[in-house]
């Protein structure tokens, strides 16, 4: 089986002018600009937690589990350079096709999502047993000029801004994830932003996340927080408002962001980017995650997330 | 469980001079040397196929994990530098220890290994299922200046090298990897080696899988291949003999390297490593694995090797 699929990727894989080596020996070699430092990420997801296999086209499960990994490039401000692939199969496949088919269709998926943003798939390993089906992907990005973005580097007065609208990714844009690469390369090149992660967990619980990893506290403007259209649907079926959809679910894979006041007003007047961005709250002193009462004062907030 | 395991990691991985941003932001970052060609491999491991969680000291589990990346870039004759670590862990944990407990073994046996060879544990991801354990490291190195060595660059003539003793790894060998690192690291920087790989799947079918790269052939002289006493003491048991293990049986870690007959004939001279180095065959123009007959004529050599 896996000498087919090696066969089937071989035949595939598009070449890159950075993959020196690529699928075939026992390891890839990249050329690795000078200079460069080298941005890693790890990432994994797996049938019946992040996505049901028997109802999903193996095509989108590929596409999620890149672009998961491509999203925390993006959290960065890393531009992504190359990636590899391990895959542990069910060793009988899933609807009707194989193990090497199922393979195949997941490459797919992966291999639209590579070309988009130009990452090398330059490598991978690939299992089968009698277990469902885990996927995990190692990405790589080199840093610009500007560095990495990282979220520890918010201070008390800073805004805070996400891209996008949040909540009820679960109706499906969990799994089309839209990586926020070209948005956060061009909003760091362009702003000088403070600190910076993609909301994987939740707004919430991310932006706790990001208050504690800088040292400070964050207070979030209710009403302020970008809602999509997905929460509000979600809403009128359970229990939850659209607003704790927005701030609870996961998998929005939307940028969260701090800058100073004038940066970020700056970014707001000149939304430079194809989504919205919008200013949600700000850096305060106090560390924990805040709310605004009627007098503006600082009352607590849950920063319970979404739980896988 | 997960931040649990992150606050364990950030007390328990060790600085590294080359890790700028370890644990705990989306991404690592590491600075990488000027014009260092970066090797990535990535290989998993999976309970029930590459071991018996059940029955095996997670410590072990996890050395082995790391322990056939590292000893794919020996593959490669590439210095480590990093690697990143996906668990999937089964929610239950395993043998009394919950899944915190467990990944913390899993890493511990890491982390050993990791020293040994100064790899810094760049990352991770940890998710957990209903699902058996399944591991997944991704390992970078740094090509010296002779570059990476491959398979394909083996030519008719030249003879085949051989690491240290082969067959019945099952009996414990194929747990406690010793990745042949430092050995591929001097004998591709002290010798013109024209070809070299590690023997993950045995002997048979990697030597035939070098000789396919390289557009050649591979005769071993079965009587100068070097048989483990592990192959030796699985024989007494089964219906194969001591070179049938020595041959077929997989995850024997070594070094199968090919030089010219000057070259290969000086490195028999001077063993410098703290393993024996034993030319077992040649390469020949003849495609395909051969043995010799009586005559010294070329028969075919069946190149079914281990299956996982």
């Amino acid at each position: 089986m896996e000498l087919e699929l090696v066969r089937w990727l071989t035949e595939n894989l598009p070449a890159h002018p950075l993959l020196r080596i690529g699928i075939g020996d026992d390891a890839a070699v990249l050329r690795w600009p000078t200079d460069g430092d080298l941005v890693v990420t790890t990432d994994g997801v797996t049938d019946e937690v992040d996505f049901i296999l028997s109802e999903t086209d193996p095509q989108l499960v590929g596409h999620k589990a890149l672009g998961v990994n491509l999203s925390d490039l993006a959290a960065m401000a890393a531009e992504p350079v190359a990636a590899v692939v391990s895959l542990v199969l069910p060793r009988k496949g899933c609807g009707g096709r194989d193990a090497k088919e199922l393979a195949i269709e997941l490459y797919r998926g992966m291999l639209q999502l590579a070309e988009q943003f130009n990452v090398a798939i330059a490598g991978g390993d690939t299992n089968s047993w009698d277990g469902p089906l885990a996927i995990s992907i190692t990405a790589f990005g080199q840093v610009t000029q500007r560095g990495p973005l990282m979220r520890s580097g918010a201070k008390p007065g800073d805004l805070l801004l996400v891209t996008g609208a949040l909540g009820g990714s679960i109706l499906g844009r969990h799994l089309r994830v839209e990586p926020r690469v070209r948005e956060a390369l061009l909003l760091n090149e362009r702003y000088e932003l403070s600190a910076g992660m993609d909301i994987s967990d939740g707004l919430a619980l991310d932006a706790s996340r990001l208050a504690a990893a800088s040292g400070c506290g964050v207070a979030l403007r209710l009403d302020q927080i970008p809602i999509s259209a997905d929460a509000v649907r979600l809403a009128a079926c359970d229990r939850a408002t659209p607003l704790e959809h927005a701030l609870g679910d996961g998998e929005d894979f939307e940028l969260l962001l701090t800058a100073s006041p004038e940066v970020a007003e700056q970014i707001i007047r000149e939304q430079p980017l194809g989504v919205p961005v919008t200013i949600i709250g700000e850096c305060v002193d106090q560390r924990g995650l805040w709310k605004y009462g009627d007098q503006r004062q600082l009352l607590p907030l849950d920063a319970s997330g979404y739980r896988h």
